[in-house]
């Protein structure tokens, strides 16, 4: 079970690419609003209880002051991916990025790119891969789609050209 | 009665000038290390309980990816005063201010310059000086000494040109 | 009563959430321009007199090379709350943020996020609350009105999965 | 066991808290040098042949325009964190941050803090807890450790203050 | 011979103005998709026979974490001149231009501008120039060509004023 | 006669070169310290008698959020040179470049680099030059002097090589 | 006689404000273009005669790597203002501006805001008004006119607020 | 013949690297001070030569707002490869980077890494290598000795860790 958390639901279109690569991988998630500046006694419950619910991973995705992942991730031992947005009241997503990767010590965040949710969903799958042969054995063959669709531009782009 | 807070001990000596400028001013204050992400319950608590414990004004310093004046902004209705520290980890001091002054609509967190604890202080004093008259002639003195300051600075300059 | 100040008519669009809040929270406020760079007598004036027209607080909206917030802030003793703008001319908020923020020691400004006059004002009220019990409560009913927000958005987002 | 590289032998000392940590939760490892650049098959060898080698995760640090986490992330599917390093060439480690980040859809790289190999075996130890209960204890007890040493500095701090 | 590769079809209205130049000079190229990320056993292959298929040349265009221009780099001997493509997904194009330009000691990448395709190709005629009369003729001829396009706004901006 | 000035005496090392410049072209100025902030109106008065006490050209150099230049162009109708000083408490210098550059219209600020005071100087009496031709031969002769400076570095140059 | 000079016809709209500004104040000009890069020699010539030809003061607007104002600036002696234009292949201003503003010693170049040519067309008037008592009158009038903006503003935003 | 120039013999120890790796692949190259700035005819004559002079690559190293390298790809049609120098002068080099690397259509400059004249050396050797098979022999065992390099790091790292 993956935790997907954002800090407002203006938040979904962008975090929902880490959802669609879960369910690719059929993986079970939660996918829901957990604010750390709006509600940080849920954010603090929520973390706290991640583990024992089952949790394995948590990603969390914010912008602006983005201060969810980092939170989480001081409450929490499980692994937490964050997710930089870029908002329309961000400054282009560099204050999401710089909040989210510039933990201290002892408290780390698995940063992605900004918007990069599609990648956090398969960060996810990694972690949980790496005592899952299920999973790793179709994290190869996802390369090897990669390639494919590589030659496959190829293709396409030489008769463009 | 200020509180001031900050995430390491390490942050003590770029801190000390708000404490400096309330000792001139003679309001009461606390001095300690509340690490958001160290210690998240314990900041929780300080937040929690700062208004009934008699805070009128709460100062929080952090570097790096900031995220104590920001949290106890969540939790406290307090105002809160950040001072984005440039520590020795910190991109320049851009990671600190960008996750301190970039919070979301609902928790404002009163931004002063990179290491302007000074500020920080002053800014403490102001507030409190809004119902408060000694404070209030105390700050149109000091006013009055940045003036002398200067015409000293301009005397001794002049001297030297 | 609260000075809402701005350097131009451009820029009400950005500061009338300001004045929005204070609506809310039933503050008497005023809102009108006062340019630092074309008006600086009327600045002057306006800055000097503040205090003994009984302003409490100052905010303050200004972009580009935003020099308002921090030149009524070296003529008046209130506390000024800066917001930073980001308008067309601006290094999409760069240059304004820096502007203000960034101020020497003995005249600080309260930087809000670039376009974050809706906590411009929540943070005038928070300093008016210190000394204001109604407003006091109101601010710890608007926290426990954000964590039903929250909880909404976690239905409807529940929903939308 | 646990892959560290890294683009350089100079950048020994700054990756070498990886394998403190590493050594303190009693992970093995590897601590070696892999150069995407001046050694691109070794690289590319490395990362093709590192699950069948039985390692789990691999921490990777580089500067300047650092492709070493990414290149190996393009080849592997196990989880790789990322560790932007800021050397005397780089500049002020935005580069190091910005390349190792902002990775394409498909490719993850779990990135950490400029310098940030402490972090990034921290990282590796939480990830490899999601099916290790030992681990998962200790990293359970290195967060009430964090707690006590905020109380520790708490109470030296105020003995200085 | 040239070879213009591209992380992504994506980049392909990006990388066109490349070919366009070599269309003008006459100089045959091929132009496809090669991903350092997606297919980097494609991408290797691609680079280390790149000379002995002919090639003088690689014009390599990437966005985001940039690493093919450097990669390619890594592995030929191939003078490789870079285009840091402005993607959707790009910090605005300063990550692809730091993740392109920044390159160690030992493995030049030659950069050209954000999205700068035309010149990429224009410096791949330069090159080749280097040893044929025909093309440095040609480049002569284009020079004088941009003197009189100046001359001809010089006389309708005249007209227009 | 020219005024420099500058926000403390801090910044004297700096704006020295300005001075400089005018002794060489034996142009009379007046250096002193006008802060803005700690001494806004000595600043007002400052600026608002500059030209009828015989003033041709300000230069104003200030750091941070550098308010100097810009608020004695918002008084005066003398053209205003600034200078960005990158002082201890600066960004690197980048506030204090936006501080002053960004300007909006109708109150331009001549902006010269960052700890550009010699190049302040020199812009001054070019301005001064445009009325006076024992100026204007000077700055040709200044001119042939810079060739003669660049031959002899040439030749030093070439016995170091 | 002013010399407005751009780089290319497609940056005429942005510098069209500093002919404005001329017309207003009844100055003589010349609105062309002068490309460093595409015609060095006829750039060459127009900075080498433009004293000898009366100029008194020249604008001159670039974008991207801005060399435009520079290179004029280092060919004449008359002083020379330089517009940052934001174009579309600049990254956002910024390399404009830096390539405008941060001239060595000895070659200044008087920068103004990004797109600023309504300023840069304003401090061309400053600086022909030092000798020219018409030109200072209308400069002052100017500023009262700025005075009467804000005035109408300010009875227009009470309307509306 | 490779020409490498400055515009200053202050730069002279950053360009260095370039005459060393020419010297290595014994290549004969000319290590001047030709300033676009303080000298642009011989800037202008330097360029319009070069060509007839059997000058091949030009490699050109400036700081700051830094012409030099953009101002003699105008003007010659030979291959120009720029190296932004990070002098004390500069904004920690990025105002030397964007002035070289950010070229309009049609005026390329390959550009290498701040600081990297190294590099520079070497893609002047890469673009000779085109048509030598002396030079291209030794670019591909310098590229197994860069393997050789990268080897003996592991020893020696091994050892330490």
């Amino acid at each position: 079970m993956i935790g997907i958390i954002m800090g407002s639901s203006s938040d979904a279109a962008i975090m929902k690419p880490a959802a669609d690569i879960l369910d690719l991988y059929k993986i079970p998630y939660e996918f829901t609003v957990i604010s750390a500046h709006r509600s940080p006694q849920i954010m603090f419950d929520y973390a706290n209880t991640a583990l024992e619910r089952g949790l394995k991973v948590i990603i969390a995705g914010a912008g602006g002051s983005a201060h969810l992942p980092g939170m989480v991730a001081a409450i929490t031992t499980l692994p937490v991916i964050g997710v930089p947005v870029k908002s329309s009241n961000s400054l282009d997503g560099w204050d999401s990025l710089l909040s989210i990767v510039q933990m201290p010590n002892d408290i780390p965040v698995a940063t992605v790119a900004v918007n990069g949710a599609h990648n956090a969903g398969l960060l996810a799958v990694q972690i949980l891969a790496t005592h899952d042969d299920r999973l790793m054995t179709m994290l190869k063959d996802a390369k090897l789609k990669n390639v494919e669709k590589v030659k496959a531009q190829q293709t396409s782009i030489s008769l463009k050209a």
